[in-house]
C-alpha cells in the first residue's frame, strides 16, 4: 500500500515548506520566490501580463480518472495558454489550493510534481500562493504572470475586415477524451474486474488529460516576422471564441467546415459514439490552440509553417458569424461554453 | 423580499460582463482590465510583488453573520496588507469566485460592491478573474500586485540584533470581534425573535468584518525616511509572525507584555468571556497590522510617529523568542496560525 503522511503531521508553513524547499528559481526576473509576504519580481522594460483560473474538483476535474500529477500538469498549462494567447511567454505562477483531509502529503507531492514539471518544460517559476483547508472537495486556484515587449501583444480586438483566420493543431480530440474516460468510468462502476478499453484512443487520453500550451507557434510565428492582428486560445470551443473576436474587434467572420483541422482518432471517436464530427470541433472546449487573424498579404509567408490551417476569413460585423458546410449551407455560430450555473 | 435573479439566466460571460462593466482603471500602469486573455499592466521601473489568497466558506468566512460586501471588502485588503508588508503599493488584484446556485446575482452585485469600494480606498484596479460554478460553498481566491521601487522593498529576513521591534495600531480586537460573533450565533440559533447584543464593542466588530490595511503607516515610515530592515502583516498573530521574522533573519526575540498595544474594548471583552488577555492579543491573528523591526539609530524618529509602538528588541538567535511578562518571567513564543489541516 502506498505511504500515506496526514497533512496535520506537518501543520500549514510546514507543509508549503515541505512542498516548495525543492523549487529552483529559473528566471532572472524572479527575484524573490515563496517565502515572504509576496513575490518579488523584475520586469525591466517588458510589460506584464496577469491572468488567473478557479479548478473546482466535481466541475473541472473527476480525480476518478485524473491522476493528480497530470491535475497538476494541466492546471499550470491552460494558464500558459492564456498568457500566449496575449503572444506573451509566462514567467511566473502562484498555486493556491484548498484541501481537505482526504488528501495526504504523498498525494500533494503528485500534484506539485505535475506543477513542476509543467513550469520546467515553459520555463516558469513557482513563486507563491496559499494552502488552506477545505470542508469540501479539493479547490485549485493558479494565477499565472507572464512578459511581452511593448509592441508585440495581441489582444482579442485587433481582427480586421479581410484578416484570415487561422487555428494551431487540431480541434475536439479533448473533448473526444473526456467522453471515453466517461464512458469507462460508468462501464467501471457496473463491473468489478473491469479493464478499460483506451487501445488506439492514446492521442485523445493525452489531448485530455496532460494537455500542451502552443508556445511552438508563438515562437515560430515571431521567428518568421507574423504578428497576428488578433488572438484567443481555445478553452472552451472554437465557436466560442470565435465570437469573441467578432464581438471584441467589431468585426463578423466565416469560417468553413472542410477547413476544421480534426486527428483520425477523433473523427473515428466520434463515430463510435454517434456523435456530431463538426459539433465536436465547433464546441468541444479544452484544446488550448490557438485561434488567430493574420493580414492578407501575410498569407503567403504563413502558408509555408507547419502544424497551422487557414479555416476562414474576416467580414464586416452586419454579415454575422457563420460556419459554411460542405454543401454551401451556412450556420450561425452560437456560443456554447460554460453552462454549469444555468438553471436545468 | 430582496429581488433574485438567477445568475444562469446572464451565463458565464454575461455574469462577468455584468459585474465588470462598471470597472473604471484608475493606475496609467493598468493597460488593459478584464476581458481578454490576460490583463496587461507596465510597471516600467518598478519592482512587481505578488500575493495570493484563497478564502473558502466554512473555513474563513461565516456567511451566518458575514454580509457579503463586508466580505468583499476584507477579500481585498487582506492581499493589499500583504503587498505593504514588503513596503510596497498595491496596484491591482483578479478576483476568481466559485459559485454554487445558492447564490443569485444581487448577491453577487453585493459582493463585488465591497471588492470595488475596497479598490478605491486603496488605488487598486480589479484587472481580471474567473467565476465557475461550484457543487459546494463560495471559494474566493484572489491575487494582488503590487509595485516597489528598487531599494524600497522590506523583507521577512533584514532584521539585526539590537534592532527595535515595532508594532502599528492594537492587536487581539478582530479575534474577540469573532468571538462575538461566534457567541451571538449560538445565541440567536435557540430564540427566534433574539436581538444581538453589540452595543459598545463596535470597535471589535468592525476590526472583524472591515478591516483596514496599513497604507497610513507605510507612508508615514516613507515620509519621514524611515525604512525598516524587516517586516511582515499580523494575519496569524502576533507569535507567529514574530517567529517568521526571527526564522527568516536568523535572529532572536524579545518582547514585553506590558508593551503590546490593546484597545479597551478587547480587553473588556477577555474579561467578560474569561479569556487570557495577552494570549488573544499574541495569537488572535486577523490584525492585519504592521509589525518591523528598525535599527536602534532610528528610535528618535520612530517614536515622534503616531500608532506605531515599540514592543521589544532583536536579539542573536541562540537567545530564542520570548515575551517578558509584567513580573520579568519569560515565556517562549509558540506558533500558532492555522490548525485546521491538524488530526484532531
Amino acid at each position: 500500500m502506498a505511504k500515506r503522511t496526514e497533512i496535520g503531521t506537518l501543520g500549514e508553513f510546514g507543509l508549503i515548506r515541505h512542498l516548495t524547499e525543492k523549487i529552483t528559481l529559473k528566471n532572472p526576473g524572479t527575484l524573490k520566490g515563496v517565502g515572504d509576504d509576496a513575490a518579488v519580481l523584475d520586469y525591466k522594460e517588458k510589460q506584464v501580463l496577469v491572468t488567473t483560473d478557479l479548478l473546482l474538483e466535481g466541475i473541472h476535474f473527476d480525480l476518478t480518472y485524473v491522476p493528480l500529477k497530470h491535475l497538476g500538469y494541466k492546471s499550470a498549462v491552460v494558464n500558459f495558454s492564456d498568457i500566449y494567447a496575449m503572444n506573451g511567454y509566462p514567467k511566473q505562477i502562484t498555486v493556491s489550493l484548498g484541501l481537505s483531509k482526504r488528501f495526504s502529503v504523498e498525494d500533494l507531492e503528485e500534484l506539485y510534481s505535475g506543477l513542476q514539471l509543467a513550469c520546467e518544460v515553459y520555463g516558469v517559476d513557482l513563486v507563491g500562493g496559499d494552502t488552506s483547508a477545505s470542508l469540501t472537495g479539493l479547490t485549485i486556484s493558479i494565477t499565472c504572470l507572464g512578459e511581452a515587449g511593448k509592441g508585440e501583444i495581441v489582444y482579442r480586438s485587433g481582427a480586421k475586415e479581410t484578416d484570415l483566420i487561422y487555428v494551431s493543431g487540431d480541434l475536439g480530440a479533448a473533448y473526444m477524451g473526456l467522453q471515453l474516460l466517461e464512458r469507462e468510468k460508468r462501464l467501471f462502476n457496473g463491473e468489478s474486474d473491469f479493464t478499460p478499453d483506451f487501445g488506439g484512443k492514446e492521442y485523445l487520453l493525452e489531448r485530455q488529460l496532460k494537455p500542451e500550451a502552443r508556445k511552438d507557434i508563438i515562437e515560430m510565428l515571431a521567428a518568421n516576422h507574423i504578428k497576428p492582428t488578433a488572438m484567443i486560445d481555445i478553452s472552451d470551443g472554437l465557436s466560442s471564441e470565435l465570437l469573441h473576436i467578432s464581438r471584441e474587434s467589431n468585426v463578423g467572420c466565416h469560417v468553413y467546415e472542410e477547413r476544421i483541422p480534426i486527428d483520425f482518432q477523433t473523427a473515428s471517436m466520434a463515430e463510435q459514439f454517434n456523435m456530431n464530427l463538426i459539433t465536436t470541433a465547433m464546441n468541444g472546449g479544452e484544446d488550448y490552440e490557438l485561434l488567430f487573424t493574420v493580414p492578407l498579404t501575410d498569407h503567403d509567408k504563413i502558408s509555408a509553417l507547419k502544424g497551422i490551417k487557414v479555416i476562414g476569413h474576416i467580414t464586416k460585423p452586419e454579415l454575422g458569424n457563420y460556419l459554411v458546410g460542405r454543401d454551401g449551407g451556412e450556420v450561425e455560430l452560437k456560443a456554447q461554453g460554460w453552462n454549469s450555473l444555468a438553471s436545468e
